[in-house]
């Protein structure tokens, strides 16, 4: 087989690459080693930036969110007792964000590819990159018992943090920065109708907790446990329990309990992979960076790399130049910079953490409580929450 | 001996207590362990904020500081071989910092302590406060071989960080928050000319370092050293050469070096006391808190604290309130502990964490980065750095 691109690894990210490339008319394979229902399984956040909704919209898959998704104009936090709401559009200027399951997303880009008959090999088993230091890069898999050869210009590594486009880059050549958090992200899936119908981050001494919502009628919960903390442990009730005691008087009486559609447990990590292109292979995505959910940074980082990385590509082609591809890893480290730095910071605002003295609580009020008596503080916490320009800093 | 008010401790806070008891026409004696010449051999910071320069004008000892200090409406911060000014008076809408030594300020409080003829017991062994839970509380020391003993309405502990007041509150009433750093900052001044007309605060990764000034011919300079650095170890030759690796080009040419006055390696400390008030005694300045030097906030807290104390107690004998005595310790603390976020913010920001991971300093220049390109993240440190207004938040 030969394409232009091979992408690999058919979440979000790939998905949104092999649409905006078929949109510029360039030919792409995407090879997954999983099931098109593994892959919807996953649950992510559900926070879009317009950066993030206005590529959705490039791509042609914009439809279904802008009938169903929530736009949201602002966010609570919760903290001493008392809950403080962020004006995004009034501090911004008039920015908003897009509150629409990752899963959703996933959905919509499936359909898309689907009904535009671009090909996709999903249960691809043992894929391998190759030659991605010549001009001639291949991808290997195997498949109905028998190995598969990809011939390419391009490959895109869309495979996440435990993928194999990562994990092939040359040691020598790459240098990866990890912060691992002392504590996980307990998250539960409700069909009930959120507590609030903004999303409400709570510090709180038992730690941190997050009323999301996927909908009118899906919540979705999460409790910040001890890493050393069992699935097995929390059952539906002991979630609700916890979550109220964490909330306040207001929002513990309104919250409406149901069973739980997904529960599961969640390390936080803080990752950077430099640089993000080897030769004919890029990283975008989880493949290059992982950040803590606290702000839900994830996907909407994966979207401007991905923006990036298929303005390049295209470039390439329509106007021969390797002017974007040179620049793609730096360009993108930018602007993944600043989201871990955000994403860094709203974690450990917002968390408890067990290990630290108890002048670490006191420093985290008063910082809280500056913030929110500063309209520059406010200000800080809102453009980075809406998403920085693209231009930020230029 | 019988007075109002015994002030333990005469350090700029307990001096500027006193001229302001003073002015009210309430009669005090201060009680110092150390002679004069001890007291003004202490360098500390001397970057005073407006709140504290009002209050030395109000306390009748602000000509000197008007004629001789340095009026600074800006600061240079380096990183990443680049130097960014902070606009403080742009960006706070007319606020400007005043360069003054503290041993300045407390010479000027002792004279004018001596003008009028106010008594100061210096030299005094074994301080001791006593009955501070009543209405009668007593401090008694020793001096040329007789014990004294003071009958009073208040004490007042400005006798810092290791003084007899905190360590005679009873334990059970005390809550104490702390925070020790990595490293300690050896500290140079000399009679040269400053090497940029404003403050530079440089974050390197040889470690922190500042460029400070006492005057237009004395300058203060900083360098981060590990903790387990002894004074020996550093010649002025070895300091000047490790000061020039950590600035720009530019202004390591321009650095005139000379022989220093006086050099010596502080630790770092953020510690807070809560309350500062055990029935008539208080607490002010060092005694009930320490922040680390970065930003200076030190001695302009304790001229807060000195403030609301002295208003408390000028109400007390004048109205026959207790309100304000009451308040103090609930009031400075609102402001404590803000001053202690900023200072451990521009700590961590600024300095080499050697045992954190890589990812701490790719995060720090990623905020610095952001700070420097936001409007709203360069007014968040100006704001602090010139001091939030009294009524911040209220």
């Amino acid at each position: 087989m030969r394409t232009q691109v091979a992408i690999i690894g058919a979440g979000p990210s790939g998905l949104l690459l092999g649409q905006l490339l078929h949109k510029a008319g360039i030919d792409a394979i995407i090879v997954e080693r999983q099931t098109p229902e593994y892959v919807l399984g996953r649950i992510r956040a559900g926070v879009l930036e317009q950066v993030a909704t206005d590529l959705l919209d490039e791509a042609g898959v914009g439809q279904r969110m802008h009938a169903e998704g929530l736009v949201h104009t602002g966010f609570d936090m919760l903290f001493n007792g008392t809950r403080h709401r962020i004006d995004l559009e009034k501090l911004t200027g008039g920015k908003k964000v897009m509150v629409y399951g990752q899963t959703e997303v996933t959905h919509d880009l499936m359909d898309a590819r689907k009904a535009a008959g671009l090909p996709t090999v999903y249960e691809a088993a043992n894929v391998q990159v190759h030659d991605f230091d010549t001009t001639q890069p291949r991808v290997t898999y195997e498949k109905d018992g028998q190995t598969h050869t990809i011939d390419c210009d391009f490959i895109a590594g869309c495979d996440g943090f435990h993928g194999v486009c990562r994990a092939s880059a040359p040691r020598s050549a790459i240098k990866e920065f990890e912060k691992v958090y002392p504590f996980g992200w307990l998250g539960l899936l409700s069909d009930t109708p959120p507590v609030h119908h903004e999303l409400i981050y709570v510090n709180h001494p038992r730690g941190f907790a997050l009323c999301s919502q996927r909908s009118a009628t899906r919540s979705r919960y999460y409790l910040q446990v001890p890493l050393t903390d069992k699935i097995e442990q929390w059952s539906d009730d002991a979630f609700w329990n916890e979550l109220k005691l964490r909330l306040d008087p207001e929002a513990a009486e309104k919250l409406i309990t149901g069973p739980s559609l997904e529960k599961s447990i969640a390390p936080l990590r803080s990752f950077v992979t430099e640089p993000l292109r080897f030769g004919r292979m890029f990283l975008a995505g989880d493949a290059g960076h992982i950040v803590p959910p606290t702000g839900a940074k994830g996907l909407n980082l994966a979207a401007t790399d991905v923006k990036y990385l298929s303005n390049a590509i295209v470039e390439f082609y329509q106007d021969k130049t390797e002017a974007g591809i040179d620049s793609y890893s730096e360009r993108c480290l930018k602007r993944i910079w600043r989201a871990e730095r955000f994403s860094w910071w709203f974690t450990s605002i917002m968390h408890n953490f067990p290990d630290d003295g108890a002048i670490t609580g006191k420093l985290q009020q008063a910082e809280l409580d500056y913030l929110m008596h500063s309209e520059s503080g406010l200000k800080t916490i809102a453009e980075n929450y809406v998403g920085l320009p693209l231009n930020f800093g230029e």
